[in-house]
């Protein structure tokens, strides 16, 4: 095994999902649909009126008005976005480290000695008590071996059947359902407006890829992630293939978040969309430039409907997604937004009133 | 000095550049502007009629018509172009080096101590013969030095700063002026027709940012190049701001384009566009993709409009931008299209024709 940095997913993500896993297992009631009222013309029905809605509207309103001083053209319109807790579920653990759990039996049966070595044995094992209590190096053998040592094609075609087998304990449905229908209104009202709009994710690049285009309209070129190297080779017949190899390029989380913008889209963002520590420094960012600046944070303070988390607000403390005290005092203290899950949104999966069944 | 691999510019850049140092005084005349027969709707006026014209707009009518079967659909459209020598003229030496010569004085007076400390006392003395020579290590202290330890605002306005004044030597003219008007009929022509355009260059991917949508109409975030790290950092004020790190990320030449095309844009593109050795990867990761895919390489041929080296097809050997008789045979071997910049461009620049005085 190639014992080095974790790739594919930034260092808090590890952390975080290992301390978190034994929550896995409960299955709870799913939200309850909620009655929409829309108003016509209303590019965000699943808002309620209140000042996160309105800071949206505003900002938009503001940056393409050509007599506004906060005019921005139309090259320049860029809106990031965190994904996890963002744009999409990432509690009790990123769907990402289900991934890697779940690609140990593949990568055990490719290389059969490791069915004995540790972190696999116990990962093999289903123990999930154990799974919980495994070191921080050890997840990242896990990360470093379901992630790497693959060609890219390969993995592209892993993660999506991953993707269409696997379902969230909670929901029973697949994680791409568990994407947020509010913030999927604002990206294509900031689409409509003009904007590009990149996901900006502590989460594997090549895994987020997969799915972007289709489930958020976000095509992979304009998803910005925790990347490692690859490595071209030809095959026998001098076909070239790409390897995803063991070495971290960008960890895409906190200051990684700015250095990945600079690195992948080179402008500085106009709107940021984050829901913990791990996007303050991309805030930051986005505020220092001049002219209108929209930053918003994610509150999870709607246990029923999703998650309650902070512990900023006296929720509940957590390893993934922290939103801490300081951070909600420095968004007040910077006139960033703050999004209550619970009072700014009607609705907050677009399964509550589809009718599917789950 | 941080003793380090370059950052900004490929290896083989350097090493070419430094080869070809001398042949910079020389100022020859300006080539001739050409008459333009111009056909109705034809969006490649500059190009003669022959086969790598015809290639274009074969590639193009096939892969955007909806009852071809080799339909390609809107967002899969990806055309990659590499800058020096198929973009922009890159003889005798790559301007971004010229860049890093010039910028030595700016570095010394931030840091005086190196004015007698090698290599900087020899770029210093102005003697161009004596720089030509400076070693391989050497160079590589001259970027790191010149291109890293710079806030990515400063970067930016010294290279727009540098672009304004300096200077080819053979037209007297801008840098920015020396780019091939048939190759921006080619970039307009795949835009019109739903391409995305991308620079995949060995060049300073900030370096290329700074001009990339004036010059070519290529946003910042579509220009794939080598690129550093940097890091993030607060001043006194608590203003967030970026410095170039002395840290290399991509060497984006040779086998490094497809692992930057992969890093920056996830997707394997449809058409690519070089001129050389270094382009050869390109254009194969290119042409392994199914459907019709299009390879093309730039031959410089005209040592009267602009350049003449190869040392394919018994043009003179060169280190900057070098186009091998293996590279020719690849390219016949697997039908890549060569353009032969003789015959198949009617006219090389724009200014030949924009009656501007020099």
């Amino acid at each position: 095994m190639r014992l080095v940095s974790q790739i594919g997913i930034s260092r808090r993500a590890l952390v975080a999902g290992l301390a978190t896993l034994p929550a896995l297992s409960t299955t709870l009631s799913s939200a309850s649909a909620q009655a929409q009222a829309v108003t016509p013309g209303d590019q965000l029905p699943s808002w309620n009126q209140g000042p996160a809605k309105q800071a949206i509207i505003d900002f938009v309103h503001t940056t393409v008005d050509r007599s506004s001083s906060n005019y921005v053209a139309p090259e320049e319109r860029i809106a990031v976005f965190d994904q996890d807790g963002t744009l999409w579920v990432e509690h009790p653990i990123y769907a990402q480290v289900m991934y890697c759990l779940d690609r140990v039996p593949a990568v055990a049966a490719r290389e059969p000695e490791l069915r004995d070595v540790e972190p696999f044995k116990t990962v093999l094992s289903g123990d999930r008590e154990a799974i919980a209590k495994l070191s921080m190096p050890d997840l990242e053998k896990i990360l470093v071996a379901t992630l790497t040592g693959i060609t890219t094609d390969e993995f592209n075609t892993e993660v999506k059947k991953w993707l269409e087998a696997a379902r969230d304990p909670r929901w029973n449905r697949p994680y791409t359902d568990l994407i947020y229908q509010p913030m999927l209104e604002v990206l294509r009202y900031l689409r409509d407006s003009g904007y590009k709009t990149y996901i900006v994710t502590g989460g594997g690049q090549d895994f987020v890829r997969v799915y972007s285009e289709k489930v958020y309209g976000i095509p992979p070129e304009q998803v910005v992630g925790t990347a490692g190297a690859t490595k071209l080779d030809y095959d026998k017949d001098g076909n070239p293939f790409l390897t995803k190899e063991p070495k971290l390029l960008l960890n895409d989380d906190k200051a990684g978040k700015p250095e990945g913008i600079h690195l992948m889209i080179g402008r500085r963002p106009y709107a940021a969309f984050g829901n913990s520590v791990g996007d303050c420094e991309m805030l930051e960012w986005t505020g220092a430039g001049q002219g209108a600046r929209l930053k918003m944070l994610v509150l999870h303070d709607d246990a029923k409907r999703e998650y309650a988390y902070g512990p900023a607000e006296g929720l509940p403390d957590t390893k993934v997604g922290t939103f801490t005290p300081a951070l909600l005092d420095e968004a007040k203290s910077k006139g960033w937004t703050v999004i209550s899950m619970k009072e700014d949104w009607k609705q907050v999966f677009a399964f509550e009133s589809d009718g599917r069944p789950r």
